[in-house]
């Protein structure tokens, strides 16, 4: 064919193909929470099942954004609004890419949220809020994290000193004193078969063997 | 288990599980050239053959990044700088999640390039140059750029009023005026099969039948 064409063979995949062949939809798994709520646990066992059941999936989370990404933000607020739409960017070409995409961050404001909910598109945007008294949080006090806040060493601490405004309509609710991490993956692998976004165990991934 | 000790089950999936499981390690494919050169149509053909073989590939180019990610950043010096910079995160954040990321971006400068595979780590980083004329490229010149910038409408514009630096050891190059897409679509799966990142066309995907 004449190299003078090859501009016109653009062409991205849809999502229905991608899909097809990847065999899972992709998805913004959206955890939200207090710190110690228990949302890095979720999201790292969560992607543990979904990986081995040979599903593309990913955690984003403060360790690999706050280092990379967005190593250029404090926590100033408005640092903060750009961190969060940074972090709702990415999530949404992650899951535009077919990738089903755990983002696990405190994000306190429904604002935020709803930014990131329509940066993903409603669709492909499953919210879970890890539903855990500020009490059970500051005991399991994973990071040391309330032990400094108290000591004054850490201002503005959601939760403490700075708000955390809880969702109002989540997608799911999970309350992790009260079930393992199991079950709590359990519940959100349910909730993504039932959302069209993985096939159910039973159905193939469509190769021939 | 008791819940107070869920913070403790941490745990990433390690590179080498999440390459076994899906069947192709991730990378980051970097295509660096002129406009015009056909990154972007190299690139998607690349994504349409990677996804149709069942696996996460994906295009990152300024269509998507810089309407998204990049939209707070204009075209001075230090915000191309800055753009590079989060392109060169976001696509290595791709690698790290295991998806094979198309990056195409003209990326004329050679530090811009270099920072992009310290990024990425230099073992899943391949950059390919796309070798192709100015005269060439400004005869295709399809979306009419090189016609605006020759009237003045566009200052700054590679090729013709800001540098393009070749690169010194790109991983490979293409010659899109003398081979069609399909056969430069060849060459770079021969590339990631030979170095480790697809499985060859003989072996499974590891799953039982």
């Amino acid at each position: 064919m004449p190299s003078s064409n090859v501009t016109r063979q653009l062409g991205q995949v849809s999502r229905q193909e991608r899909a097809d062949l990847l065999g899972h939809r992709g998805a913004v798994i959206w955890l939200t929470g207090l710190s110690g709520s228990g949302k890095s646990t979720l999201a790292y066992a969560l992607e543990r099942r979904l990986v081995a059941a040979h599903h593309a999936a990913y955690v984003l989370d403060g360790d690999n954004l706050r280092h990379g990404l967005c190593a250029d933000l404090g926590f100033s607020p408005a640092d903060r609004e750009e961190n969060i739409r940074r972090v709702g960017r990415a999530a949404a070409l992650f899951a535009d890419a077919g990738v089903l995409v755990i983002a696990a961050f405190i994000s306190p404001y429904q604002q935020g949220r709803e930014q990131a909910r329509a940066m993903a598109g409603p669709d492909q945007f499953i919210e879970v809020y890890l539903d855990v008294p500020l009490a059970v949080c500051e005991q399991r006090d994973p990071k040391g994290l309330y032990q400094k806040a108290r000591a004054g060493l850490i201002r503005d601490f959601t939760g403490l000193s700075a708000p955390y405004e809880i969702p109002t309509a989540p997608d799911l609710t999970l309350d992790t004193e009260a079930n393992d991490v199991s079950s709590c993956v359990d519940v959100v692998i349910d909730r993504l078969t039932r959302g069209g976004f993985l096939r159910s165990e039973t159905e193939s991934r469509g190769s021939p063997p």
